[in-house]
């Protein structure tokens, strides 16, 4: 065997939800092979795990990665000057270099915080999948495609989405290349329904926005007559592969139109607040049976991309908002984050849990920290007081990306160096230097 | 001079808000004494905070730091379920051993997230005391009274709340003791009376909870015919020594009498979240020129010690709450957590600022970091990407307490082993042993 990961607390997020105590992991060949209470044999590599938790790496299904390069140049904004003031401007000056180094930046925060696969939108995907490639993450990836309802650019511009479908899907990669349409405000009816067509044949997933504010759905109403995802029901665009995220602003109709379609929802609770711009019904979605899943969004409004954080400010958002400290429970936050974000992805036959078969994108969490004692309850101890920086050790595939908070595959002072430099050209481009301190 | 900060950014919340680049910081005999661009003469301890961020300590104005041995116990629970049939069964068994181990365990927490200051409410505070010495903190200790109501018992527990005043408040202490009256709930009016007579006389602080949930101001309505501050505006309880905490429930009227008593709000947004009890009005307070600080509550209602995330929290809680992204920007909330605690505490002018000629309790945050990368805008980074563990320095009363990381006047796995002992002791004694994993 590659890995024998000796004594630990096993947080499986199987389906019965099993917390292992004192049991040992082997991993071959990139599988988890063995889950037991003494696993006999040579590995290479062996980690004791007594004082940790073994758990599934988190999938953090809605973010920009290469945003991080924006992150804290325009805080405090509302969404609409947040964008076409700050974000907008700089996006159009971006460069394939811009993209490779904002991606390289945010693959190690994730690495170093416990997370194993993100699902990417953005531009310059080959760059993102150089960083996911190097880095050693698990990452799906989709061209940000926008033609702002303008159907004659929706054949080119699909036709730009489409290129690394066929590029990146190949059997054993750590890369997935999906669908993109932004937004369905940005997007026209043409685009949103040629891409539906294109996942179906391809037999791919749309990762898309919706219903992010209030306004978005305000403004669906006055133009098409119909709320952002009756619209898109109505076009023929929900299906079991389309993972929206935000899903904010929806009707009691509309989630059982998710619920009808298996539409999935990426979850993004720090930047909604962030931006001000409202609460998804998670405890409904939960009730109806719409899968829910989690992600960080973009760097530029979180500011950050730690999916502990996001699993605490997730349970608080929804237990204010109901006024009802009983509703999204710790358990139910580390299925979002977990096997829920693998589902959201069509991915939890291969990743999500710690299980005999799946591949293995397995965290250590080190217990010995001040708050994580005592050891009550380790899943509220994940979700209410464990950090990203509690994480010890990542394995990604089968292989360790990070032992004792050492990124064994990028170098983390290149990186940053290499991000601020990048950083610094793009400001400068964009007139926006003064952003740099 | 002690110590010799070299070439950091210095954020100095002064009253300016000046932010220095590159200036370096003297220290000797516990005060800091020169703060410039260049300091010549030697050193017996010399940092380079270089790609360094130099400020303030976090100031908590409420805590119940024993509180961390319930971490994690009993979480997704309403308030009253949480007292009824969890914490207060756990905190009748409680001795003074239980509170040593807690205290310890969140002095060795705060160090490690920033937090040079705290202020704590609770029972058996000379092992509180205690902990502070041993540990290098600063702390406002409290002993919490309660009478139930039952005026016969009003003496005798406040001739208790009221000894640690003269036994602890010596001059040059890092201790200060101060009365700590639990709730207008909890007291007898007698004792709230008594207690601002004792507060005036020894021109001491007043620590209490305030208007924490609804009930409680429904309750204080019917029963008193007053909702809670107006009910101890009209005994004559509030004056500029009343740091009340919680304070979510209150009326325009109430906030009108707030300011006009100078009475200081600690706020506590994860608490209140995570009980689901409310969003305390902290627009309308700075409106209306009330001081807010800011506190973690104890570690079983939060379930963590960070201020840094107590920070990012707030700020996200009031931005969803008014739907305005500009509402409570980083640099009030960097306020609430520094100077406004220092003067909730009435500490402003000894800590709360890096100002030539205060006590030196002072920390460096590492911007070496991917979450701090790229350096836009220093105090936005603080408030939404930097988490505790980004802090590698921490001096207080101008002793170095943390250096890299390693804290210097208590020994880790010590504390923890003591803590899990002490926890493992008190739930025995609760008969809620099967609480522990």
């Amino acid at each position: 065997m590659d890995i024998l990961i000796k004594n630990g607390i096993v947080i499986t997020m199987d389906k019965e939800r099993r917390i292992l105590k004192d049991f040992s992991i082997s991993i071959t060949d990139g599988i988890i092979e063995e889950i037991k209470p003494e696993i006999k044999g040579e590995a290479d590599f062996v980690i004791d795990a007594s004082r940790k938790i073994v758990m599934p790496g988190f999938v953090n299904t809605h973010t920009h990665l290469a945003m991080s390069l924006f992150r804290g140049v325009a805080d405090d904004l509302p969404l609409m000057r947040w964008l076409q003031e700050e974000i907008w401007p700089m996006e159009k000056k971006l460069e394939a270099n811009h993209v490779y180094a904002g991606a390289l930046l945010g693959c190690l925060e994730m690495i170093k915080t416990g997370t194993t696969c993100f699902n990417d939108m953005y531009f310059y995907m080959d760059e993102v999948a150089r960083s996911i490639e190097e880095s050693g993450m698990r990452g799906v990836i989709s061209y940000a495609m926008f033609d702002f309802g303008d159907e004659s650019k929706a054949d080119d511009i699909l036709k730009e989405g489409g290129k690394s479908i066929k590029k990146y899907n190949v059997a054993g990669s750590r890369i997935k290349a999906v669908l993109g349409p932004h937004a369905p405000y940005t997007c026209s009816e043409k685009l949103l329904v040629k891409t539906a067509e294109m996942a179906k044949k391809h037999n791919t997933l749309i990762h898309i926005h919706v219903a992010e504010t209030k306004e978005e759905v305000e403004t669906s109403k006055k133009e098409k007559g119909k709320t952002p995802f009756e619209y898109l029901d109505n076009i023929g665009f929900l299906r079991d592969n389309v993972l929206a995220s935000h899903s904010t602003w929806v009707t009691e109709k509309e989630i059982k139109i998710l619920k009808k379609r298996n539409v999935k929802v990426a979850h993004n609770p720090t930047s909604n607040m962030k931006i001000g711009c409202g609460v998804a019904p998670i405890p409904e979605y939960i009730e109806n049976g719409v899968l829910v899943s989690l992600g960080t969004d973009g760097a530029a409004s979180n500011n950050s991309l730690d999916m502990f954080q996001e699993m605490k400010i997730c349970a608080l958002l929804h237990k204010i908002n109901k006024r009802d400290a009983s509703v999204v429970p710790a358990e139910k936050v580390l299925e979002f984050a977990t096997i829920n974000g693998a589902r959201a992805l069509g991915l939890d036959n291969e990743i999500g849990s710690v299980e005999v078969g799946k591949k293995a994108d397995v965290i250590l969490v080190d217990l010995d920290r001040p708050n994580l004692t005592p050891l009550t309850n380790p899943v509220s101890h994940l979700v209410y007081s464990a950090r990203g920086c509690d994480v010890d050790t990542v394995i990604i595939d089968g292989k360790i990306v990070m032992e004792d908070r050492r990124v064994r595959t990028i170098d983390q002072p290149q990186v940053l160096n290499f991000a601020m430099e990048q950083a610094r050209d793009l400001y400068q481009k964009t007139a926006k230097e003064d952003k740099l301190f």
